[in-house]
């Protein structure tokens, strides 16, 4: 029996390979001849730079560069097993966490080391690029990170602007010609699973400022600069950035990315799936087994197990979902491609139990092992068969 | 696709048929084809009757008898569909439930209601008797009973002892001959799954006394009696009850049935499985499903779930538990003949709302949904092939 296991990490509790290879040595608990794979999950948010590197036998490397307000930072990031893509989650050069709470300050901060951990990896040989937004503490449309990679935005006198948000509503000009050669010739992946536009009140200030540290009129002032920078950008260099879908992730990145560095924007899931070339390892397999922390309707907007879930469909492949939790809108999964779902909670317990790595691991054990009895007391029901496929 | 549910109760939340009913209707949404059979099932203690009423079409009914303590109680009883065979529970008449904490007290309970209750049974036509033991209230080994229905017990001065685990110590003669002529005829099965005698340390009022409302001064009253009873009985009726194994359940009526009216003690769960018929029922299955409210290694101690999972076995039927909670040591069962288990719990949860039966339908549904999508999914993978079953 081939079993191909791709859970997404329980946040919190397990990584995506801690809780595959927990729900493996439950299956080998059932069926000591199972032949198992475990593959690494991740959604293009936290833990797919993780999930990516261990897929493909790649390597975690770390960069020093310029923080989100400046002070250095040591960024992780990754470079695949095929030795010349890279991938990074922009969160580890400008993310929130990097910066306490009171400090937060969406007008100051930048996404410059986002430039300058391209910039490494692209010296270390990287001629594709996956990208993780999510989780930025900025608001500066990518401008810090593009002048990283050597553009130049000029306020009225001409002089370069500084670093953050607040600058962006003095830029008069926009100047890519002298974007890093390397970087020119990159290919970019960029995982995004929102639409937001660049500016507006469906944009990146007014809808993730607020949650960034922005009060109300730093918001007004944020999205007044985003507008400012996409005129500037189409007079300038005649690129329509602000109806993107996905300009407005990431404090405006997205509309960097897509629209400055000819980077596609991706379903995160999609992405990652593709890259770890998961449709190949799901076609010859007899049962894949995914799930996340817990499993909801949401789970059915891009995330990874539903992805999981949609590739088994296509091949035929029966999938389960072993799931943390899994509330009750999750039965619209079933529709969606999911054979069947199984929380793992064996006795009542409290959230914050529930969530122990060790209670977790023993708990998908347990669950994957008599999913596995009960196939393998349904399969040698029908005596003296042989599986066609 | 023929199922057979027969699933304990989940005590203090649903009954036996309340969680069947539940599974069948899960199973019916993954499988709208499905022939399902729901059958109550019991362990031989509390609910019992309810069961095995409801498993063979029967009816309950309902006798004015004496309580405990003297006063009158409605106690229920059934009438299985045969027509022939009553079933009680002998909490009905002398159990602790119908007594106030504080008036508790084994020195004056007494189980002639008991006895009262077989004889309106045997008015009805019954012919054969089956009887719950447990959760009494006495220690009178089963003399009230006995007296009920026509036995006689004097003192010293040849005057019938009163009512009481108290007057034991008193009897110094025993006359069975006035045995009401339906109660001589009447086949009588005991559910018992203890194996106490009935005196001494291991005895009815050193091991039960205390639960029961007793001092320490009133179990060495209590135990006295009780060997002063087995003495005289043996003395006079040449019937050796002390060791019995089951003697002293019930506070010594299972000395009284066992000794004095040829009753047959039986494991309860067998016996119930043996009223239901469940093993023709379960033959021609092809999964059986059963549960009980929480799993953990007592559970292969007689319990109901492990006696289905026993003759599934037996006939080669897969067998699946679905519980209300299922400990670590549950894993222990699937080497007694359990196929799978699986916890219906779907989220983190308090024991408290596990139990509201609301929840507990909803999640036993969810699980067995989920249980026969998987079943579903696995039987389909072998294409144009029948079962050959």
């Amino acid at each position: 029996m081939n079993i191909l296991i791709a859970i997404d990490s329980f946040k919190g509790s397990l990584t995506s390979a801690e809780a595959g290879e927990a729900a493996a040595a439950g299956i080998r608990a059932a069926n000591p001849d199972a032949e198992i794979e475990v593959v690494p999950l991740a959604d293009g948010g936290e833990g797919t730079v993780e999930a990516l590197v261990q897929a493909t036998g790649g390597e975690l490397v770390r960069a020093r560069v310029t923080g989100p307000l400046g002070e250095p930072v040591n960024a992780a990031y990754g470079i695949l097993g095929d030795g010349t893509t890279a991938v990074i989650e922009i969160a580890e050069a400008c993310g929130l966490p990097l910066i306490p709470e009171a400090d937060r300050n969406p007008l100051e901060a930048t996404s410059y080391g986002v430039g300058e951990l391209i910039l490494d990896a692209a010296s270390r040989g990287a001629r594709s690029l996956i990208v993780g937004l999510g989780g930025s503490a900025t608001n500066d449309a990518g401008v810090g990170m593009l002048q990283a990679l050597g553009c130049r935005f000029l306020d009225g006198a001409g002089e370069e602007v500084p670093r953050g948000g607040a600058a962006l509503g003095a830029i008069r000009s926009a100047d890519v010609s002298g974007l890093h050669p390397d970087i020119q010739s990159l290919d970019i992946q960029v995982a995004c699973d929102v639409n937001n536009p660049l500016h507006g009140e469906q944009g990146a200030a007014y809808i993730y400022g607020p949650q960034k540290g922005a009060t109300p009129e730093m918001v007004e002032e944020l999205d007044s600069g985003l507008r400012n920078f996409a005129e500037v950008v189409e007079k300038e260099l005649g690129k329509d950035i602000q109806e993107i879908p996905g300009a407005g992730a990431a404090g405006g990145l997205g509309a960097a990315f897509a629209g400055l560095l000819d980077a596609e924007l991706r379903s995160g899931i999609e992405l990652v799936l593709d890259t770890i070339g998961l449709e190949e390892k799901v076609r010859p397999a007899d049962f894949v087994i995914t799930g996340e922390g817990r499993m909801d309707a949401q789970s059915s907007m891009g995330k990874a197990a539903m992805g999981v879930a949609g590739l088994a469909e296509k091949h035929g492949v029966p999938v389960i979902a072993l799931a943390g939790s899994a509330t009750n809108e999750a039965a619209s999964l079933n529709g969606k491609g999911m054979t069947a779902y199984f929380s793992i909670l064996q006795e009542p317990i409290t959230l914050e139990e529930a969530i122990r790595p060790e209670i977790a691991r023993q708990n998908m054990e347990t669950a994957a092992e008599q999913v596995f009895r009960l196939i393998g007391a349904v399969k040698p029901a029908l005596p003296e068969v042989q599986r066609l496929k």
